[in-house]
């Protein structure tokens, strides 16, 4: 059904779909539904304190008979990165998503406590330090991906085939996979799995603020837009906040004032806390062709379906 | 083999491949290669004066069998579009691409002289209203495509599913295509046939200079990137030109500065008589995959049979 079944070995899950890590929307309860559903679950850490990561790994945990499907994915550019790794070595968890950093940093130390590490890239030379600094698998992401992004512009098409041809551990496609269509055009550009963002944003179980969803569900083709390229590239759905970093942009303001205008907590106060005017909303291109909020069982069915559907073209 | 035959049955060709229009690289030895290699093959007219495109019209058509194979693409922002239409007419050529305009403008009256009529689209709004024009079929292309492209910057991975949901003529996705693995991942995203420019572009029968299809082959990732954005949008490989045009945008340019800049004949300066310093290299964001440059022939060959041993992984 599946052409590889590398990452299922891994990590010891049925599918070959990872939920991807977002802050402040893949908590506890996420990560256990994809869990649940044979997925790979992973509490996206972002810039979160110790204890409050504590407290999500400790419900993903306690809702799921697959605990070794639990991971976290630990962004390596905010200041509680090694509070974060002990506090998820002590709840147990051994698979760790490294990003935004150097996968030098921590895969040894890491793999000396047991655990499977996987390094997100946006570009093939990265996907090769990360071969080289001895993780297990990549994840390799997309322009169209969701969230921070690579300043080299490289589309999910064009990244996954020349990874392929220069690597050899297992391939993780992200950026603009949404549905059984994407999920297997990946698999042809040479992926062994998937992970999806924005599709485990519109479930019932992210804790994503509804109007937010709400927002997403009425998004259209062009209403995302790569943005704030001079301070860290980034995803972003169009609304008021957007607007004013465009207003930036368009007269070529510096890092500092981008920074400025970002302030702290944009993305917490737009995502968590339905702020869609002045909050900082993060999300891949894929969100036009989400016309549904299910719960995350269903959704992995409905892929899974179409998918095996699809498929018989080719037979 | 191919999940669609639509393109094949509306084109009486043998295999679901187009060979993309490019100005100065796809004259009539170009598009005879394709057309001798079972695809559909079209000169590019861009902004050739009529006299010109007549020439490389009869060319392409003394140098195959397969006479309906040998369309023409037409980008209406030029002066000469009207003469270009009539000479292609007058050559007895009957397959017609059109982009950079409205499909409502020339569709009906193509049409009435017998032909086949194809738009090149970016977004899936600009796609209905082609099949409300009521051309045959559309190309859509991605944000990853060479040349002038869309304001919306969709990736094909987001583009072709959106579009495929929606509309029910013939798609043809373009924009990071250019080996087997892209092609099945094009069909799986709902693509019933692709164009390649890049890919068709590095052989022996393109007309691009050698000096050009050099740089190609040492291109790496992040070496092409989405330019003149203020103006008409276009990827472009990076050179000393290129330089220039970053410069004149890292300081927001106006458009007329960038007009300026641009000058005239550009593209045929670097794409056709290889000033690759100073000329204008059109090119898609595919063109780090490029290793080597095949006959048309023998490319399509390799393509093909790259194809059918990766299907079987679905097998």
């Amino acid at each position: 059904m599946y052409p590889s079944q590398r990452i299922q070995t891994l990590f010891k899950i049925e599918k070959p779909i990872i939920q991807g890590g977002m802050v402040w929307v893949s908590g506890g309860k996420l990560s256990a539904a994809a869990a649940n559903a044979g997925c790979l679950g992973l509490v996206g850490a972002g810039s979160m304190k110790p204890e409050l990561l504590d407290h999500h790994l400790k419900k993903a945990i306690s809702l799921t008979e697959n605990k070794h499907a639990i991971g976290v994915n630990i962004p390596l550019l905010y200041k509680y990165v090694e509070e974060q790794i002990e506090t998820s070595l002590r709840n147990g968890v051994r698979v760790f998503f490294t990003s935004a950093g150097s996968p030098k940093k921590y895969t040894k130390y890491l793999k000396e406590q047991g655990a499977t590490v996987v390094h997100v890239c946006a570009s093939p030379l990265l996907a090769h330090k990360c071969q080289d600094a001895g993780v297990d698998a990549v994840v390799c992401e997309g322009f169209e991906a969701g969230g921070h992004n690579g300043r080299e512009e490289i589309t999910t098409m064009c990244l996954i085939p020349e990874i392929k041809s220069t690597i050899s551990i297992p391939i993780i496609a992200a950026g603009g996979i949404g549905c059984a269509r994407s999920m297997a055009a990946a698999f042809c550009l040479g992926a062994d799995a998937v992970q999806m963002g924005t599709r485990f944003l519109m479930t019932e179980e992210s804790s994503a603020h509804d109007a937010y969803k709400e927002l997403i569900l009425n998004a259209k083709a062009g209403d995302t837009k790569l943005m704030m390229k001079k301070h860290i590239p980034v995803r972003l759905l169009k609304n008021h906040f957007f607007n004013e970093v465009s207003k930036l942009e368009d007269r070529c303001a510096s890092k500092e004032e981008l920074i400025h205008l970002l302030g702290k907590g944009r993305a917490k106060k737009g995502m968590l806390e339905g702020d869609v005017d002045d909050g900082e909303l993060e999300i891949g291109q894929v969100s036009s062709l989400m016309t549904s909020i299910p719960s995350t069982k269903e959704m992995i069915l409905n892929i899974e379906n179409d998918y095996n559907e699809l498929i018989k073209a080719f037979i």
